[in-house]
């Protein structure tokens, strides 16, 4: 039996990374022989969950051709290991709208509209009716409240909400209190240069030709740095050959977002029905990419 | 509630039509305003077993741009609704490859490598603990046997042969001769114009630009035929704009195919090792399109 390679996407989250080192775990309970990769730096909120249940960080990998591949949370070929398309893939969990990867051949997906995959995760190993030991039951959990952004994102469902409790009570932790220390640990990500800040959490989306990144915040960023930011976002566009790339500034605390716009504007004029000024966008009650601003914007871009 | 239209793949075969009557109903009894609805003429053999377990069929409907749809038993554009890409896919459950339909918004996806698309929905209905009436057995069992060439296809698992028993022992019928019922059903297309039988199963794949087409025959069709089917099958292969187009005459007694072949030859020769001569291949032991000779020419091209 070939060693199977379980990963998510590029500039991995925590909730990609947290996955992938479940499911494979999953996987060798059920006598496969898988290991958990990443793609790319982990961000200092992962390393943060990594390091407060004792997980080790995954060996980074980038050849996959010809190889037995599970993707985690991820189905679109840009935000994927560069040779894709050439790997056999086996699996797929996720929990995003369905993607451009294809499969050559016959294939297990599951890909659920729910807060993470994590949770996708958290119902496999109790269908299998296989325990969750500790450090997996802390790596979901990070997963859970890292992407729901501690279960206050749209994307947040009543399972979610139910099974992050779960997880808690089975780790005898405080889930607002962690959640939180979690989120600082992703704000530290501001000490970082602008370049490092815009492409942490960038993923590109091949049909409407743009780059979405998102930072998280607890407080306002000064608009000296915003400025700064839009002069690196502008080179970065041109650099990954984008016809747009937005940086989406949100504020975990208000709950909204502010977004920085580079490149053509039109769709993101017609998605949100305003104006792009002075190259942002004010979006109150917004926080989700997945399911408040891409899906605005694919819409515009077809209908 | 907006309806939610539940439909499978063009030039519907049974596995197609009885997976989505019988998916609409169990979103019905999850209190879901939900259709099963078909995008065009059924066979002989899905009209023999709607007969035999008192099932209407389904109405055709081919407009579906901004309906929330559920896809069943595939994943390709071209074997779906034209508008496919403006309706609301809600969810997809299928037993093929991962296609070429994505979504905009996140969204359920099922997909298994198993035997047919309703012991996906046999399953759904035991993970849902919803009892399965009659009729609905009599067409997931009808779905499973047709699309495992009653059990004997390589894509048959133990779950559908246990599946598939569960469902004949409900309704007191014997599996195997129930299963030759229906196969004598289909090879009644035999008497069906040279183009009818070509594209009474075709399926088109868009990335290695190919049709393909499959009778199940249960006695060897002569000479003369196979000639007609030919020159038919060069005038479609032109009206379809594919390079290639393959009919699998598929001796399910024998469980041999005989591929003809039509267009571009050299993805073929690549893939079955061997050489396309008066425009046919000769290939023992295979019978399944979907596991042994889409998979082996998406191979071909690729590697």
């Amino acid at each position: 039996m070939s060693k199977i390679f379980v990963f998510g996407h590029k500039n991995p989250d925590t909730d990609t990374i947290c996955s992938a080192i479940a499911y494979a775990k999953l996987k060798r309970l059920k006598n496969f022989d898988a290991q958990a990769v990443r793609l790319g730096e982990i961000n200092p909120e992962t390393e943060f969950a990594l390091k407060k249940f004792g997980v080790e960080i995954p060996e980074e990998m980038h050849i996959f051709e010809g190889k037995d591949v599970i993707l985690v949370d991820h189905t679109e070929i840009k935000q994927s290991a560069d040779d894709i398309l050439k790997a056999n893939i086996i699996e797929i969990i996720d929990h995003h709208n369905l993607g451009d990867i294809y499969t050559r051949h016959p294939v297990f997906v599951r890909i659920e509209p729910i807060g993470s995959t994590s949770t996708i995760i958290f119902k496999m190993f109790r269908e299998s009716n296989l325990d969750i030991d500790n450090k997996t039951a802390g790596l979901l959990l990070s997963g859970i409240l890292s992407d729901t952004v501690i279960l206050r994102s749209v994307t947040c469902t009543d399972e979610d909400r139910k099974i992050a409790k779960k997880l808690a009570d089975q780790l005898n932790l405080d889930l607002e209190k962690y959640g939180f220390e979690l989120k600082k640990a992703k704000s530290d990500i501001l000490s970082k240069t602008d370049r490092e800040l815009i492409k942490s959490d960038l993923k590109i989306f091949n049909r409407i030709n743009m780059g979405i990144g998102q930072v998280e915040i607890v407080e306002d960023i000064d608009e000296k740095r915003k400025k700064t930011l839009l002069e690196e976002m502008k080179k970065i566009r041109k650099e990954i050959g984008c016809d747009t790339l937005l940086l989406m500034l949100t504020n975990i605390i208000k709950q909204d977002t502010e977004l920085l716009v580079v490149g053509k504007t039109d769709l993101v004029e017609k998605a949100f029905k305003t104006k792009v000024e002075n190259n942002r966008v004010y979006l109150k009650g917004v926080m989700s990419r997945k399911k408040q601003v891409k899906p605005a914007i694919e819409d515009a871009a077809l209908l």
